[in-house]
């Protein structure tokens, strides 16, 4: 294991690795092992071997809930004692006795629930479920067994972007391109403006487009103006004739969309727009309310993405109250957090930032507003920030917060994940507001998903390591001594042969970066023996491809691949997630070229090893990992062999305007790094195997990358292979799944 | 050569074989011979290798016009005497001495001539040639040397279909979907409605929109409403970002185009449009004038293209005048040809029908109308015809008249184009109107395309044979007798290493008909060795692949092929052309079914030779031939191991109207028919290598169909290849036609 540089990762993974190769050739049964198929390890197949979970677990105040099929269980976190809560057949009688003869027959039954998996249990002090029907959403006593109210939704409208609240009792959602409250209509725009939606393409962290107030009494939305931006053409051949489903996608450098932030007051009806100016070339992100639900804070960025500011607007008039704080980077500012305020504490809120290098906490006191604004510039040199108000760091060093899961407001603690034990993992952590002390709360390994109750008391702790497939614990945040085993999850590969795994360190190209690295062997594996070997990469921001999950996330393809023969190696090259902003943004501006370098110091580091074939060198990716996968194959043609790239971006140009923008600036005012990233540019040199697939319904990265890569090729003579998954979006998931990967399984078999 | 079963044929083919191998295998020099390339071979490529021709050879009177580059000359046709009748320079001056200051300066030298290839001689009586310039067309006059008049036409206003009366003096032209004439709008009518232009997708022989009179006072011209046509969009993914091109393209059953021919009147600046009643579902085909100009005839047609009626219509009132003759069949009638009236007698037209089972030409003598009109069940036993006038077969017999090139007024005599000495051949014959008696005027050999000088007495006589790459020489109609070789092309593959070709017949699948089949050997084929076999095949109605041409119409590709050590083979299965009704519309129905059976008897006969690797047999074809393609790897799995189907029909419910109804009627009418040639059910029986290949400009058969295959494919987990040719329509022209045949080639190579 000499590639294993870090001390403390070392010692990790030698301890993970034994057990993985254990776990993979020493198998409980002594029956023969089954060679495992695509249907068996890609998801969608009819075999698919899904690592067993407990579907729907949550948190009801402080009790834990397990929903199951007829069940329902209550879990007391200090034993892990079960109680019966309800049985489907009583609910369903409840509810069954709910149906008037003005219903019509047609909605019998549509008011049973099939299961529990998907009741919630938002109310803490009343033992009241929610269920969320096809027709209304009904708020179910489980004590009295009894019907408490309906809120009728969108059902019947077709609505989508459902938004209940628990504390208001409204329901908000979206029919069309417009957003309505409890059946009335919010907006009555035309095509081309979207209400009550995710905006600027779900970036920013932004993931839906209405934002209740904390008791429910005002609704924030989203509205953007498209109109003004380009579509692109998507045809749908599944009709009878093929039709135009016509997307507006902004492409870098030209006119993007306009975003405004609304504010809906159910009980007068009343819309008030916030008053932002004019919203050209503006993001609005990170939308959040003040605890008294006067104001709204959101995080604005310029379209050039290199300044952002923390913003107040006032909720009764709409107007801004202040700027509170803003960062600036030659680079980009990238803010993915909206601001929580300590609920023990309406003056403290806590902020996340990359500014010193990796994501971390940074605690503001409204209280301890400075008589002149403090500007400095951060740990990392570059940039600078100025702040209005008291702000203390709560984390700090070198690795990230990756999340906030909540707080213990007794304790007055805030529980994080958090990357410290290794840049692989995910672990969960107390940080004592008052100085900062964070206190590591689970077992120290592989990566944690964690609920944490109402109080803050306890956690659901659903994690994974390179040799345990799940588990899910019931754990106390007083000492993290687990107080429940709720599930220890089999092996879901136990009886099918598998592939060995490994991870390891090298150096980036930069020559002092380290770089993680997952091999896979094939079962058997012969040292003596040469083998091709296939990369899987993806190499772009906001991903990993290697991380302490069960045997470190490998890929059921890349499980299936290694049984075929080939090995298969994946590296995190530089740019990629959780190691921090210098190491994300080293690519600024000319995305694909450093990351390639890395990626060929991987294969500098296989031809190292004696029982690679060097000249059998293979490369797959999707999306990023699809750019990757064509700039590789056309950067280094006498390194690979054969490649197979999905949803490629083939030149940033065709690319949108919210992510492109950040790394690469516009075509306007980085025309070399343009140039130099358009694959196109390259078509010239393609000389191993390039199979380039893509979706036709691929929204993200739209079919024009690949065929305006195949007409470049075309007219420089070049002869990459092709195929086209119709009806499918910037991946093809579901049955299809298996397809596709039966298409690249033989792609490589046949040419590599 | 034992397959050679016809007579007439087996000697033909002994003698053209005997010299195609000799020609192949001993070249008039003796330096080593070169391996030509792909380059060499596609048309398209960069040093394709032409056969040389004499370009815009043409009459004026009966006077042979042979341009150049820099002069133009007259041939005497009774003894080949050359004279000198222009030069570029001398014209040039001229032209030059016509710009006006007021032209402005862009103009400048746009009205020189870069060549005399492109000018015209249509008036016999005056010594004037027509300069097409890209301002105006203009009347020059080669003796003294001037300028005669000039016509503006519609270069500045972008116009196309340009139509110039030399009769009349006026020229008609489109700008949009508008007509003009004399660069006044003849109609002004939205976007959706196309006039002037050609109609009914350019089936039943209709190739332009507008239809000067013989004195050229009047135009008939077509109007065709598509706006209730359903639009497919085809997307041009070379902007800037990817906008959408949509077509009118009614697809089998849909609601279909309507047409009317207007009338218009340049002296009165009037249009008429003809009654024709309510034009929906009706064709109005082969649109001729009365030699009086008093009247117009067409042949109506209706949508299930079963019934055809020759009508006479008024161009003075629009009104329907008559109906002269009716055809009726079970299966369909398919009228291309307008009829022709003799040029000596105003009385007498010349109608050309299948009805006896062969194009065949008819005299109908206006001066004899029948008291009751004469219904009969004509030769083949299938539908009938009805006449009002007397009318006489000219031609009859097992073979077809292809072409009327003109007649010889003084001697009454029809000059005609024919299959009667091979079905592979077409010769020129004279036919005494008289009493039919037929002469055959050129060699018997090989594939002649004549243009007849304007009294009818000489030929000019491009022809080719299997031995002979193209010969131009001028014959007199007399006797048949050469009076002067213009041209005799040396052979374009001199020096080059060369396949050779044989032909030969086989019994198709129904175990009567003589199919005519061409096979490539390789050079230095070697009986003892097994070669595998590429088929190409189209198989469609409309088109022969084997015919009399030099090397019997192989491709490049072919040769190519061979030369890389195939066996090229090529079969012209029933439903083909120039073999006769019944030969082509026993595949009435059911598309694809009799002719993949007929394939099948190719590979038996291909698997019965020694030399043959009968594991190791691939197919490819385009359009039909894409379809066919792709129906025989479906069909026929274990037959054909690799397959490359290029712009492929998949299913005849996505092919359009005119075509596909005639053959197919609609998929209400035929469901078990569409449903049985729809490859999409057949999509899991794919098992060995298919790539399709589809253009994403393809305005003949769309792209929906191979994607929509595609779907089918991954529904059934079945896997075919893909390649698009961006920005081509429904074939890869130009110099990417090299790359497609390299595509073409590796697939074959990777697979075969």
């Amino acid at each position: 294991m000499k590639h294993l540089t870090c001390g403390l990762l070392a010692t990790f993974l030698a301890a993970a690795l034994y057990s993985a190769d254990t776990m993979a050739q020493a198998p409980a049964t002594q029956q023969p092992l089954k060679m495992p198929t695509l249907e068996d390890l890609i998801p969608g197949g009819e075999t698919y071997r899904y690592t067993q979970s407990l579907y729907g677990v949550q948190w009801w105040g402080d009790v834990c809930i397990k929903p199951e099929i007829d069940s329902l269980f209550a879990i007391d976190p200090k034993n892990g004692r079960e109680t019966l809560l309800a049985t489907r057949a009583k609910v369903n009688e409840v509810l069954r006795s709910l149906i008037t003869p003005t219903d019509g027959q047609e909605q019998e039954g549509k008011s049973e629930i099939q299961h529990f998996y998907n009741v919630e249990f938002p109310w803490p002090d009343k033992p009241h479920m929610l269920i969320k029907g096809a027709k209304r959403y009904i708020v179910y006593d489980f004590e009295k067994n009894e019907f408490v109210i309906g809120y009728p939704q969108a059902g019947k409208a077709g609505g989508t972007n459902i938004d209940f609240t628990p504390e208001g009792g409204h329901i908000a959602y979206t029919v069309g391109n417009n957003l309505y409250v409890d059946n009335r209509p919010v907006t009555r725009e035309p095509e081309g403006i979207l209400c009550g939606q995710s905006v600027h393409r779900n970036e920013f962290g932004i993931t839906k487009g209405t934002f209740w107030s904390p008791a429910g009494n005002l609704l924030a939305f989203y509205r953007m103006d498209e109109s003004m931006v380009t579509e692109y053409p998507l045809v749908d051949i599944t009709q009878r004739i093929g039709t135009v489903d016509a997307i507006r996608y902004p492409m870098a450098g030209m006119t993007s969309h306009k975003v405004q932030v609304g504010i809906y007051n159910p009980a007068t009806e009343k819309t008030l727009y916030l008053n932002t100016g004019d919203p050209t070339d503006r993001y609005f992100t990170n939308i959040s309310w003040a605890p008294d639900e006067r104001s709204l804070f959101l995080i604005e960025l310029n379209r050039d993405q290199n300044h952002s500011k923390l913003c107040q607007y006032s909720a009764e008039t709409g107007e801004l109250m202040q700027v509170l704080y803003e960062e600036e980077h030659p680079k980009y500012v990238e803010p993915q957090q909206p601001i929580r305020f300590l609920p023990w504490d309406d003056t403290k809120f806590i902020y996340q930032s990359q500014r010193d290098g990796y994501n971390h906490l940074y605690l503001f006191d409204l209280g301890k507003k400075l008589d002149t604004p403090q500007s400095a510039r951060p740990e990392t040199g570059e940039g600078s920030y100025l702040t209005h108000y008291a702000c203390t760091p709560l984390t700090q060093g070198p690795w990230l917060v990756q999340d906030i899961l909540g707080f213990n407001a007794k304790k007055k603690e805030v529980l994080i994940a958090a990357t410290k034990e290794s840049p692989l993992q995910s672990n969960v952590y107390k940080v004592r507001v008052k100085d900062g002390k964070l206190t590591p709360l689970d077992n120290g390994q592989g990566v944690h998903q964690a609920q944490l109750s109402a109080s803050g008391t306890y956690l659901i702790d659903n994690w994974s390591s390179p040799t345990v497939p799940r588990c899910i614990d019931l754990r106390a945040t007083a000492n993290g001594r687990t107080t429940a085993h709720l599930l220890i999850a089999p092996d879901p590969f136990e009886g099918l042969v598998m592939p060995t795994v490994e991870t390891g360190t090298l150096k980036a190209a930069d020559g002092q970066t380290d770089l993680y690295w997952r091999m896979l062997k094939p079962a058997g594996f012969d040292p003596a023996k040469k083998y091709p070997v296939i990369i899987y990469v993806y190499g772009g921001p906001h991903a990993q491809m290697i991380t302490a999950n069960y045997m470190y996330a490998a890929r059921g393809w890349d499980l299936y691949m290694a049984n075929r023969g080939y090995i298969l190696f994946t590296l995190d090259n530089r740019g990629s997630a959780n190691r921090g902003l210098e190491f994300e943004n080293c690519t600024f501006r000319h995305l694909g070229i450093e990351e390639g370098k890395d990626q060929v110091k991987g294969v500098e580091y296989l031809k190292s090893l004696p029982y690679v074939d060097g000249s059998r060198i293979g490369v797959h990716g999707w999306s990023f990992g699809g750019h990757m996968t064509t700039a590789l194959m056309l950067r280094y043609p006498d390194v690979f062999k054969a490649g197979v790239a999905g949803g490629p971006v083939i030149s940033w140009d065709l690319y949108e305007v919210m992510y492109g923008e950040r790394y690469m600036d516009t075509p306007q005012q980085n025309p070399d790094g343009y140039e130099a990233t358009d694959l196109r540019r390259l078509a010239s040199r393609l000389k191993g195997r390039l199979l380039l697939i893509h979706d036709d319904h691929d929204r993200t990265c739209v079919p024009q990358h690949t065929l305006s890569f195949l007409k470049a090729c075309v007219d420089a003579r070049t002869y990459p292979d092709l195929f086209i998954y119709p009806t499918h979006d910037h991946n093809v998931l579901g049955r299809d799944r298996v397809h596709l990967h039966e298409k690249i399984t033989r792609y490589f078999d046949d040419h590599l």
